[in-house]
Parts: structure tokens; C-alpha cells; sequence
């Protein structure tokens, strides 16, 4: 593909930063401080990576004035350099850009109005009464279930799955894999076995929504499942029938979340965090890695459980102790009362 | 779509309940107790949710006699309402039906027989050697492998993949990504490095089996993958090679069963759990989510592991404590000599 | 499909095994010691398995010299009779190969080569810039982005997704459903909104390189992530952006490998296990099932973490008692300077 550049000094009006340098020197790309060549930009956020500094090749940098040296040239300051390196990322990203059209093996239901604007690979089927954004990109064999709706600027990567009755805002971006509205496990048992219930809601994703490889958001039973604006969903992520998801919270990969359960806003979840079912989780939560949750979280704050590994056989001998917990601490009790006592 | 209609009289008759009110008011959908309108119909299973009751505008409710106020009318009684609301839950369902037909899309081997009452969809593709029974259903993009069987009323939602030789009953029910039939994960170790073993055995499932969103299900190293009748499996589970899950057993979300392990009838694993490869679990067993199951269980119960979430600050000092935890349990024993002895 | 047939004397010869027995004994298939019948191969490498040896109908067995009886016939004796059936396997497996040829339906961007040795099927789409090695199967559905590349005999399963730049050498084996280079979960946060980080980099596996069904590999931020040779990988497993593993290193179902972090040659990681992110793995590690690994490792060993499954009654008890741990730690100390004074 065609290399893309741009100057210093466009860079600098792009982020607002302030250019200490040569305002006509053209950057081809980003790479970190160690891999940088002189043609191309990076960045220093992490003080930690500060000592690569020196060294880095790199043609410019993104950094803020309290770490920037004064005889340091080349340079692009401004406050949050992390935040400057994420805006500038997406000019030189290098993921194809699909064409506006409709690829001719597309299967679309004819009462679809298709916008000028939107790009529908190869093999993409859409059923009826779905409507579709200016600027949507509906990747190859992508399918959009009948009644769904997806705003402006909306992405879909190749092979996502919309079931019937979805709808999301603008400028969602779905990855590969992904299904949107399958149908949630609900059962009622009877004598034993287990009896479908028809699932009834739909999804709906808010703006600015992203959903991973691979993950899956279950339709609601009664009601919609629901992410608010900005909610962001890592790969292979569980999401199940009735959830709702609040403003800006973040799912790493691999998290789950249980049935009918309500998450606040600005939540972090680390990855393979799990919550159980019916639960209420309040806003500025964060979770770490594996976490389980077992009940509501009503204070902000950061939460945990588990244990980190160990080698193996001082594990064995902590684990089996584990068992004999509760009988410990009866144990300790009584030699502080005979003692006290 | 055409909105749905039943009145009180047909829903009665239809769930075997006893009508105490309007026979003639037509319902249009199902709805919470805090939800439903005056057209549509709500049920009470969980006594939690009898305060709703009083204030609900629904236009009936399922109900059972012990919970019914005399005086109410417009109830629908039954034993069993959350049943109730199972078998009428169906009827109301929003997903569309897709008609009987083969898309002109559907790339099928010229010796499979496709029933005039089967319903394939756009881009379907059908290898060589696959049985299709009645009133079959398979969605969008969905793959069939070569000698697969598929009963009578199975539905393959879109994107479904069968690898070759998948056998499945009547009524079961694949939901979009699910991949059944992928080898196993199976290698002989030689000087360090992974020689794959072609994984010979095939996939049945029974009659019943529900399979959900982005699931897989490997194929067996010699014999057959097995689940039995009324298997219910959520989205994103691992089942691996040469698995056996009995008759009516469900799995949650994000479960993972490894190798060889064999589960029995009636069981539940709550939501990523996991269970070592190898293993016999004995009919009627429950384990609760995220539990890590590392031996066989003889005896059907409840079984748990982990401990759930605290504050990070209290559980980074409890969790540092779970790797002195065999030292304590010596020092406490230490302390009783001294003491009793 | 035709039923496959060795002579013991051919296998004997594949194998570099001695023979003992009938030269011209026809073997139609693989089976274990139970199951086999008088045209079946099976194999005893395990000694648990060795009470069924007596009473096995099996035509042959493949087995070592020190585990045979003087007095069996037809065995095949090999030291490591576990890698003599992985490699025979290869022969029966009755995975349908599919023809040479691009199938009719298949989108390919005009520019791309496809070589005549090459098996393209039904709906696959490959965009430009693509290299393809010899006797490449893409299976139905797949979708290849452009500028990718696969070496010689790399087998991708029906439905796999490659999005633009990943590079694999020979011998890769992709499964159904694996989604490999999707956007790496990265975004920069202000004033509490998530700003998207475009995925810069590509993915590039090595050589014999398996991927399992619906796993996802996430693209680097600014290089690659790479998986090297001989790299196993099962089902669900989460790959997140600029991993790095080494060769013959192998994850089983349900792993998932924070962003950044660097593991060695030849480890091992259980069912469902979790690395955090930004950590280094040494060479020859080995981490058990679900454990949570929250630190470097630089020993090569086994680690471990978690408790194992017990009745729910002990568990709530014990489980309560670890909120309790430090405190408990604390009074036992307490005892302790009482007593010893």
C-alpha cells in the first residue's frame, strides 16, 4: 500500500502539540523509542521507558514538557503524549480502507436502502427491515440479521454476526467472530430437563461501542441486553441475556458477565474477571485479572480475589491446607482462650 | 413483523392453566411484571417479585394458586408458572421464521437430499455424505462437513461450522459461531516438540442438545464425542476430545471440560468453571461458577472453589498470607503441643 | 468414504517398528485397546493401561519391547509407541482431503497467485497482496486479508478469519473459526472515555504453527505479535496484541496471554490458565490448570494457583475464613510471643 506522510508541523497542528524542530521533516510511521527510525515518530508516556530516550533513533517524539530535555529537538510536546500518539495512530494505520459499494455476491433484502457511502463486502447478507448509516462498513461475510439497526460510521469486520433485532449507535466498531444477539440460556426445568424460553429483547449498543474477536452478546430475554455509549469489549468476552453495561466501562478478554446482572459506568473489568448473575455493580469499579464476583459492589473502588501461582509444590502443601481453614481458626481460637482465658 | 395475538382462553387451553378472568382480552407479548401493558401477559415465579405485583399494569399474569390474591382476576393459574412462561414464550417469539426452500446461493453436493420442508440459507454450504431430516433449519453461512447427520427439526442458526462426521438427534439447536468437530487438541511429545495426532472419532450429540455462541466442541482422538439427550451448553465452552456429558446435564457460560472426562446426567457447571481432563463426575453433581474441579466426584452435591472478591487492599495481605499458610498451619500445631502438651 | 488399508509389514517399515507377527495383516483403522477389532490397530504406551492387553481383540498393537510379552504376536515394537501411533494416525485419518482447484465461488483479488497445487473452497475470500505456498487448503468460508502470507501446506479449516498482514510459515493449522491479526485491545483514556489506538503491527507465526477453534490473535500495537515454530494452541484461547512465544510452546483451551508479555520455548500452559500483561515467562515453564500468573517466572518449573473443588458446605466456611487470613496470621504471632515470651 501507499506509504502515507505527513510533517512534523501537520502532526503538531493535528494534536495541538507544540513543535520544537523541523517543522518539514516527513514522518512515515510510528514505532516505540527502541525500534524507531529516523523517519518515523514515537512517543514517551511511561517514565520507565525514559531511558530509551537517549538512544532512540526515532525522528521525532511525542512528549510532554515536564519530561522533554531543553536541548532536546524534535520534539512534540504536549500534555498527555499517550493521548496525541492514539489520535495520530489511526492516520497511519495500514488497515485497508474498502472502497464505497456494494460487492456483487452481496445477498441484501430488498427493501434495504444501502447508503452511497457504505461498503458492503463479498458474501455479506442483510435481511429486511434493517437500516444502515452513511459510511458503514460491512466486512465480508458479515451477517445482519432482519430489524436491525446500525448508526453512522459503523465497522463490522469481516464474518461478524448481527441475529435479528439489534441496534447500536454510531461509530461501533465489531471485530471477527463476534455475534450480537444470540439467544440468552434461559430454561425453565421441569422433571429434570430443560425447557426453552423464547428470547424476546433484542441488543442495544450505544455510540462508540466496541466489541471483540469472537465475543458473544446474548439477546435479552424479556428486554434488551444494553451497552452504554463507549463501552469497550475485548475478545472471546461473554456477555449474557439482560446485562447492562454502563457509560465507558471497559471488558478485558475473556471476562463474563451473568445473566440480568447491572454494571455501573466507567467500570474496568481485567481479564477473565467473572460476575455472577443478578447482581448490581456500581460505577468506578474496577476489577482485576480473574477476579470472581460473587455479590453487588456498592463502593467505588478497585476489587480483587484469587491467588498468584506459586511453585507447584509449595502450592500443593498451601492448597490442601486451605481445606482445613475454617478448623484452623476454631483451633486458633481455642489456644487464645486458654491462653487469655 | 405481524404482532402476535392470543387471547386468555387460547393461552389457557394451550398451558393447561385455569382462567379466572376475561376469556376474550387478546395478549401481544410478554413482558416483567414492571413492564407489561395492558396487552401483554407476565408471570410470578419468584416470590421476591410478588411486590411488583399490585402495581402492574399487565394484562394477565401466570401465576400460581399459593401466590394468587382471590380477588385478582385476569390470572392465568398454574403450578408451575416459570414453566408457563416457558411453553407460551415460544409462541410469542420475535425470531424470524425463515420458509421452507434451498437459497439459490447454497452450495450443495449433488448426492445429498435435501427435504422439501428444510430451510437453507444463503452461501449454506453442504459437502458430500450429510443426512438432513424434516423441517431442518440452517442458517446463513453455516458449513456441514462431509457425513454429517442432522435430525428431524434441528436448527443451525447462521455461521454455524460442523467439521465432518457430526451426528446430532432430533430438535437440536447450534447457535451462530459454535464450531462442532474441530480436532482435538492431541500431540505426542518427541524431543521437545508436538507431533499432532489425527483425531479420528467424530461429534454425537443426542436429541434436545442446545449448543451456543462461539462454542467448541472437538471431535474425539479415536471414539465419538458424546453428549446426551438435553444437553444444554452456553456460549464460549470448551468441550475437548473424547468428552461424555449425560442425559439433561448444563453447561453455563465459558465452562471448560478437558480430555476424556466423563460427566453424568443432571449436572450444572456454573459459569467458567472448569474441569481436569480425565475425570468421572457422578450424576446430579452442581458446581457453582468458576470453580476449578481437579478429581473425580462420586457423590451428587454441591461443589465450590475459589473465594470471592474483596477490596484489593484486603486481599492483597489475605492473599499474601495464602503462601504461609502450611508454615501457619505447623506453627498453630507447634503452639498446641506447647500448650496441651 | 474408502476404507484405508497398511499391511503390518508397511507399517512396521513407516514406522522404523519391528515386527512380530503376520507380515500381511491387513489394518483398516485405529482404535484403543478395548474397542479395537482383528483389522484395528491399537497402541499401549501408558502401563495403566496395560490390564486391558489380555483381553484386547485388537489385530496388532504398537508397544514398547519392555512392556511386550515374549509370547505376543503381531506387535509392533517401538520405543515410544505413544509417537508411533501419532504418527500412523496421520494415515487413517479420515478428515475428507479436499481436490486441488479453486472453487467457482471463491473471490480472489486478480493479483494474487494462486498455485495449482492449491485447494480454494466454496466462499473464500482472499484479498490482494496475498502469497499462497504450495498445496495450501483454505477451507469453505475463510477470509484472508490482504497482504498476508502462508508458507507451503498450511491448512486453513472452514471458516477461519485472517485479517490484513499475517504471515505464517509452513505447515500452519488453522482451525474453524480461529480469528488471527484482529485490533489489539488498546486505547488511550481521557477525562474517562476510551480514545481507540490504531493496531499497527501484524501477527507472524512460525513454521507447524496450531490454532484452535475460535481462538483469536490479536495484531500487534506497532510490531508484530509472534507465535514461534512449532507453537500449539487449542480452542477459546485469547492471544492479546504483542505477545511473543516461543518456539514448541503449547496453551491449552481457554488460556489467555495479556498484551506485551514475552513467553519462552518450549512451555506449557494448562486449561484456562491467565498471564497478566507486560511479564516474562523463562523457557520451560509449566503452569497448571487455571492458575493466575501475576509475576515474571525465571525458573523453569511448575506453578500452580487456586484451590480445588469441595463440598459447598466446607467451601463457604473455609472461603469466609480467607477474608480472615491476615488477621489470623497476625494473632497467631501474637500467641506466639505470649508463649515463647
Amino acid at each position: 500500500m501507499a506509504t502515507k506522510r505527513m510533517t512534523l508541523a501537520e502532526i503538531a497542528s493535528a494534536l495541538g502539540a507544540e513543535l520544537r524542530g523541523d517543522p518539514d521533516l516527513e514522518i512515515t510511521g510510528l514505532a516505540t523509542l527502541e525500534a524507531a527510525g529516523p523517519d518515523q515518530l514515537s512517543f514517551l508516556s511511561n517514565p520507565a521507558y525514559s531511558r530509551y530516550l537517549g538512544e532512540s533513533q526515532a525522528g521525532a517524539v511525542l512528549i510532554s514538557p515536564a519530561m522533554a530535555e531543553p536541548t532536546q529537538t524534535n520534539v512534540l510536546l504536549l500534555d498527555d503524549p499517550y493521548l496525541g500518539y492514539a489520535r495520530i495512530s489511526r492516520y497511519f494505520d495500514t488497515s485497508p480502507a474498502p472502497a464505497a459499494g456494494v460487492h456483487a455476491t452481496a445477498v441484501i433484502a430488498p427493501s434495504v436502502v444501502v447508503p452511497d457511502s457504505a461498503s458492503i463486502g463479498p458474501y455479506v447478507v442483510i435481511e429486511a427491515g434493517v437500516t444502515l448509516g452513511q459510511r458503514v462498513v460491512i466486512g465480508a461475510h458479515s451477517v445482519i440479521g432482519a430489524d436491525c439497526s446500525l448508526g453512522d460510521d459503523c465497522v463490522l469486520r469481516p464474518r461478524v454476526t448481527l441475529a435479528h433485532g439489534v441496534t447500536m449507535g454510531h461509530r461501533c466498531h465489531i471485530l471477527s467472530g463476534a455475534v450480537i444477539g444470540s439467544d440468552g440460556f434461559g430454561f425453565a426445568v421441569h422433571k429434570g430437563e430443560w425447557h426453552r424460553i423464547a428470547q424476546i429483547g433484542g441488543v442495544t449498543l450505544g455510540d462508540d461501542v466496541e466489541v471483540g474477536a469472537n465475543t458473544a452478546i446474548d439477546r435479552g430475554a424479556l428486554e434488551d441486553t444494553r451497552l452504554g455509549n463507549g463501552v469497550k469489549i475485548d475478545n472471546l468476552v461473554q456477555v449474557a441475556h439482560n446485562v447492562q453495561i454502563g457509560d465507558h466501562s471497559a471488558l478485558a478478554g475473556k471476562v463474563g458477565i451473568a445473566g440480568s446482572t447491572r454494571i455501573g459506568s466507567h467500570c474496568m473489568f481485567g481479564g477473565a474477571s467473572g460476575v455472577s448473575g443478578h447482581l448490581t455493580i456500581t460505577d468506578g469499579v474496577q476489577v482485576t485479572g480473574m477476579t470472581m464476583v460473587t455479590g453487588d459492589i456498592r463502593e467505588p473502588g478497585v476489587y480483587s480475589s484469587g491467588t498468584g501461582h506459586m511453585n507447584n509444590r509449595e502450592w500443593r502443601k498451601n492448597a490442601a491446607r486451605f481445606r482445613q481453614l475454617d478448623a484452623m481458626a476454631r483451633r486458633l481460637k481455642e489456644l487464645e482462650k486458654k491462653i487469655e482465658g
